[in-house]
């Protein structure tokens, strides 16, 4: 009963029945049939019109998103805690030929107007040291936090006053959205996005995720730097499927839902363990390494995650037996 | 009737079913079992043991590759028709921080030791210019020519001498082994090749290619610049699925003959029409603009390639109806 | 008596007067009294608002102006022997990240608009290819010859059609200017030139060069790349002063005068044996290996340059007795 | 009466005669005899083999010796107040192609072993993340303390267990030699220092520093890189000269001595307002904005560092009547 992580999950039967539907000749690249409805699909989603980009990891989608926003003189502000700092080998150093990430405080890895302002407020303006270009965060965040469209806004007024590109890593976008109920506008453009990395992997997908640029003309340079890191697959029209199949009918909501849920579950057994609200499909808890171990014995495999904390994540096809048995578990701790 | 590419072909049923195999839970990135049996698999195939990492196109594979062979004050020889210089927009000197590559002369995109030697007489051993440390060729080329083991065998003696790493495009790299009937050895380490880039992609996979180096401490550093260029997928059992299912029973060399059969069909009509000779699953032919339009009238799709001349591509599954149609089309030219 | 190059000459008496003068506490970096004059400077010369930067190298001038004017996944057009291309140890690639430099062909180093047509022709406007950014031309160029301000211009109007950004290396522009005897604005910005590395080095300074960009916008990320290249000197004064003192009185006019003279004795004395016309500070001589072996037993030292050539390159300060006798030499071949 | 920067001093009097001294034809680059005798001065100066390399600018030597040490993959410790980190503008990300630094903590930004470990054990031994390969630290500091060979040698000792390189940025170096009064190898290579970043500018040089190899296989890359980054200066003698000349009768001692014995005298009148032990030439003082304001209207020109501190920094030709000056205003606050 594995509670690692949402990206080693199974394909959810809709991306897989997409890719079957997909199997035929059709242009290469990105000419497909199907990666022409993406600008669509997601214009709809957004209510405007944007561009889309298919990438196969968020890693990628993360690192072009950084690279259209600051150039390789400047800076990128970021949680101490952001993916992009900690689980991407220099992915963003690597795409923006070597820009440099300022790293904000926050607890559950959130920062808030603040924390950017206090990272901000440690660089001169000179030419001795490189000026920040752009904000990332992360919604749901690494801790499993959510940024509400409010928070998000906040920052986006702040990245507007300033002059910052806004980029949102939401590997988890869809777990956010779940919780907030909220539009997928509110959560973005709205607030100030300018662009979106819009997972799809940890939420069922296989090996698709979005790049969303809410001003279509920043997808321009974007489109050669996809190319150029290998990143344009010659049989596009699989991710491209898979995308478009998760939209449909809103099985990416379904999806997060149940993640959101089964994390839910887990969250009410844990009560007073939890180091931190659960609000998307992490589970941060409180667990000597003696408990951590008997949840171990009883078959519940997961992360240890700093001394005498455990996290426990749900996907969109947690076992609700494995769950309920997980919170049990929790419970006789 | 669509004679494109063969990169957008459909994907063979044998890859199709290991995804559908593949789909459940295992450990992320290419911690899975899948991914754990790469480098057994082409450590029989190579007779050797070797290193072998997937990614999710060709043009990783062969900037990976080069990344791990010239470091960025270096340069590499190729073809002038290379597609690492033509193709991957810059994807070379990206994923090498700014090699230069130093292009050759040879009819149907093949280098010799001459043609090599030559680019080799036009750099001054001195620091104002970039030294060459690697040689990449394309087997089968983009010319749908084949280099012989002896031809590779060669060039690798070259690279011995000159201290040049030696990388194989081998995007039609089973094209080139059905064609020649040799063991995959002899076409590579054996002849002296450091690094192949073998493509299942062209040849019937949907998104993976095996990077394979024969010697294994070359894999090292390429773990992390994989990651770092964003192709470490988090779902990495399904690459691995596909390219073992393809391995097995020599599905690999079945697809690849079936496209080099169906080219030779086309070649056989064409007879004096070639531009080339067809040694593997491309037929360049002469055709003014009048006769091209006369084949596109019958419901043939290809490339124009250059004044006067058609490129047309056979896949793994090229429907023998319509290769039959386009051979009988050709010959009524 | 030594003909090899102009870039190990003497230091002009007036540049070295500017470095005593210069010697005194004054704010660090390009905060000083003498850097605070370039832009005035430079703009009187070129009769319109330019923004003038000093670095120590043409190389890094070069490749500063480059990396204003072409993305990391762009190209720059040159030709096929540019200095930035043969000499210059990837430079350009490594401030550029990686972009490419197409060649193109012409007598003497010397680009014309239909040879860069030409270039221009190989490329494909799809993703797959990098794109042409820019244009770069040598003036005068690598083997002597001037471009005049007609010339420069057709190949201005070629960039504006084209949308690509014009970089002029002007190592000697000093010696084309005087050969031409026209406004320094006529073979630049009122030819399209929007970027110029103006050498001194090569003319009498020590360690200056001028960077100059004719849209003052264009010089706004440079601050940041040079001091990110390690190219902003603490004690920029001393550069700034000797580009200053060249400025004045016209010193590098003559500097740049007696250097043409010297190489259009020589020529005188060459006649039927120069290999291309003498129109700035360099000859190009056939000369039979026999013939330069003469040549050098009598104490003349020089480069050969291809099978059967020599290359005889005067300064500043070459000694008009030494030219002379060089004169004197090569007539009695 | 300025005590803003020892990098904006006039150059002292040895090094002016050296510029006299070459200016005379010679073989461009670093062909010339005075660049041929660099390696022979250091290694009689650091008690064995090394390779010795002129560069225009500390940023550039350090971004050099930082580049042969870590690879773009790679990582680098370093204090969170080094100047690799706050004043080159991100050099060292762009000569290392986007490796990370690491930021350690320590007063009066010194590293020791235990704030080192304290940084590796934030790294997670996976891909995931950028590995640490090699250790930088500034001597003396960027806050004017020094570190002692035994102090260097326990970090070296870290490097050693680790596999990491060793960097010592030592644009005040000679300030901590004379502070120490120990011999050059005891504080570099014989504690364990690959490679030295050996400052001359700030100590009276014009434009030279020495990028000191102690393993001289080291060097032979960057000998490439150098010319890659545009500072392989065509007249590379008199950066030679420079440093030739400093080296000759000990005046970069001497230098070093009047810096720090300038800065001794301010020290002492300080007193109880100094914010760290003055031990090279850089004093911080406890001064509110009033005080500053009094030492201002006497006549004193300094950085404000942080809120209530100044920074006063003292050179090799600090004036004694302006030193005493200062330190009687310092004592009358």
């Amino acid at each position: 009963m594995r509670f690692f992580s949402d990206n080693a999950a199974a394909v959810c039967p809709e991306a897989m029945a997409a890719l079957g539907q997909a199997n035929r000749l059709d242009t290469a690249y990105d000419g497909d049939a199907w990666s022409a409805r993406l600008d669509d699909a997601f214009s709809d989603l957004f209510e405007r019109r944007i561009r889309a980009l298919w990438v196969a990891t968020g890693t990628a989608a993360n690192s072009l998103a950084l690279a259209a926003l600051c150039p390789a003189h400047g800076s990128i502000v970021c949680h101490r805690d952001a993916h992009i700092q900690n689980d991407e080998c220099g992915a963003p150093e690597f795409y923006t030929h070597g820009a440099k990430l300022l790293l904000g405080e926050g607890e559950g890895a959130k920062l808030t107007p603040e924390t950017v302002e206090a990272v901000l407020a440690t660089v001169r303006n000179d030419v001795h040291q490189v000026q920040p270009h752009a904000l990332s965060i992360t919604n749901a965040t690494e801790y499993g936090l959510v940024y509400t469209p409010e928070e998000v806004a906040a920052l986006g007024r702040l990245c507007k006053a300033r002059g910052l590109g806004f980029h949102m890593d939401g590997a988890r976008f869809a777990n956010a959205v779940a919780r907030l109920g909220c539009a997928p506008a509110d959560l973005t453009w709205r607030a100030g996005i300018d662009a979106l990395s819009f997972g799809f992997v940890k939420n069922g997908g296989m090996s698709a995720e979005a790049l969303i640029f809410f001003d279509p003309d920043l997808a321009a340079a974007t489109l050669y730097r996809r190319k150029r890191a290998g990143h344009l697959l010659s049989k596009g029209r699989y991710l491209a499927a898979q995308i478009l199949a998760m939209l449909e009918d809103g099985v990416w909501m379904k999806n997060a839902r149940a993640a959101n849920d089964a994390a839910a579950r887990l969250a009410a057994a844990a009560g007073g363990r939890l180091v931190l609200p659960v609000e998307a499909n992490e589970v941060f808890l409180k667990a000597s390494p003696p408990e951590a171990a008997a949840l171990r014995a009883k078959g519940f495999d997961f992360y240890d995650w700093g001394p005498g904390e455990a996290r426990l994540v749900t996907s969109w096809n947690s076992e609700p037996a494995h769950v309920e048995a997980l919170a049990e578990a929790i419970r006789s701790l």
